[in-house]
């Protein structure tokens, strides 16, 4: 009988060249899909909420699929985890990507069409020196950022608005740059700030041009009541930079509630 | 004139080869090589106090190196920094190796001769799911420990003894296997436990045997009070496991205080 199986997905995104599957490269979607047919016992193809880029990590990625196979769902997760931390023989056995959660839904649920947001998290290494140990997991800014300055511009994001100036070219190509943003909340953890971004949905790049610019508002370059005419312009070259890759993470993926019981 | 420079040099073990240059691999030591004679304008060898085996990382290694150039050592600190950190005009540059400190030492000096000892830290992560963003910076150990019992073991190896059972084979030859071990000590922090190890000096491998018998000692493999047999018994054999290099910090080197002014 045909099953369709959710799953919560968390990688270090530093080893992979991204979410999506291409043709001899290292990706999540590859491994994770190699790890599913082998305990399947069929080729399966998942389908993930977010297409993450080259070195972006993840916490609460969410992918399902379909199949027809009869291995229950917590010994599937348990055999592919073990798989991909390359067995139970090595000594350190912890893998870049592992499934944190797994259930199964009713045959109309989809994991990506299903969802309703996403809360996505940016860390940012502000002041002191620059940690060898966290360079592929923060974005170090050497620059003191004025983060009251930060927080008014981060106010005028919140909203619905037409978001063109924070998309980047590349992308798939979308019905409409309109998008919610529910809440964008900066705080200070010592040497860190964490950027945590909630909205209905992101375009290309979209989360990395809104960190990209409120930097350059601590920075003094962009003015924090610039920022409404910025999203007015719907022009990408009056937003700021693109803060790198190594810095986001993908937290959690919402769907209606009484979808997930 | 000739004049004799000493580095403080730390380092993410997880990209490296190790420490030493060996053809055809990316090891610290050829890096910072590549680097120093960059700016020295001059061929630079340097003489690093311990080789560390690849996945080993360092906050305080140390290294010294002869030459006859003209630039101040600040200012070849951040040169090569810089260089090492791909340069200024990388937008998250961070590189994965740095000098954090540096200075001009009297031409007797010598990093390594002059050494009287090290500080190793070894971090284990116990109890609670692994951490994928932390396996190449710890050792995930899923049994609970006894550390109680790990105290008692780590008693025993504290002081003077021939080490030669806490020694991997394929080391360069060594006088003799006696060592001191000064100091030994365990800590737990939330999930984490953290082995400190101090001694004048240090057999190949004989930090990660040292780590790995204290696991099994609290798996309850090896009991405490056997430590010291296994330590009479001056075989490789009777001891534990080879804890993975992921988890090996290298601290401290020790100098006499008048040295280092």
């Amino acid at each position: 009988m045909m099953r369709n199986i959710l799953m919560t997905i968390e990688y270090d995104g530093s080893g992979f060249s991204g979410w999506q599957r291409q043709e001899g490269k290292r990706t999540v979607q590859a491994v994770l899909e190699e790890g599913l047919s082998k305990f399947c016992g069929t080729e399966v193809k998942i389908d993930g909420t977010s297409r993450t880029d080259r070195g972006v990590h993840a916490l609460g990625q969410r992918a399902s699929f379909f199949g027809d196979f009869a291995i229950p769902t917590d010994k599937l997760m348990f055999a592919v985890n073990n798989y991909l931390a390359g067995g139970m023989n090595v000594l350190n056995s912890v893998g870049d990507v592992r499934i944190s959660n797994i259930c199964e839904m009713p045959m109309d649920f989809h994991a990506r069409y299903n969802a309703k947001g996403k809360h996505y998290r940016y860390i940012i290494k502000n002041s002191g020196e620059p940690d060898i140990f966290r360079r592929k997991y923060t974005y170090y800014v050497k620059d003191v950022l004025n983060v009251e300055d930060m927080r008014i511009g981060a106010n005028a994001i919140i909203g619905t608005h037409d978001f063109k100036s924070f998309q980047a070219s590349g992308g798939h190509e979308r019905k409409t740059t309109v998008r919610t943003i529910f809440d964008l909340d900066i705080s200070c953890h010592g040497e860190y700030l964490i950027i945590d971004v909630k909205g209905d949905g992101f375009l290309y790049n979209m989360v990395r041009i809104i960190v990209g610019t409120l930097v350059d508002v601590g920075r003094g370059r962009i003015l924090p009541q610039d920022i409404e005419n910025i999203i007015e312009s719907r022009d990408r070259q009056r937003a700021g930079h693109t803060a790198p890759a190594e810095g986001l993470y993908l937290m959690e993926v919402y769907y209606e509630e009484t979808q997930l019981g």
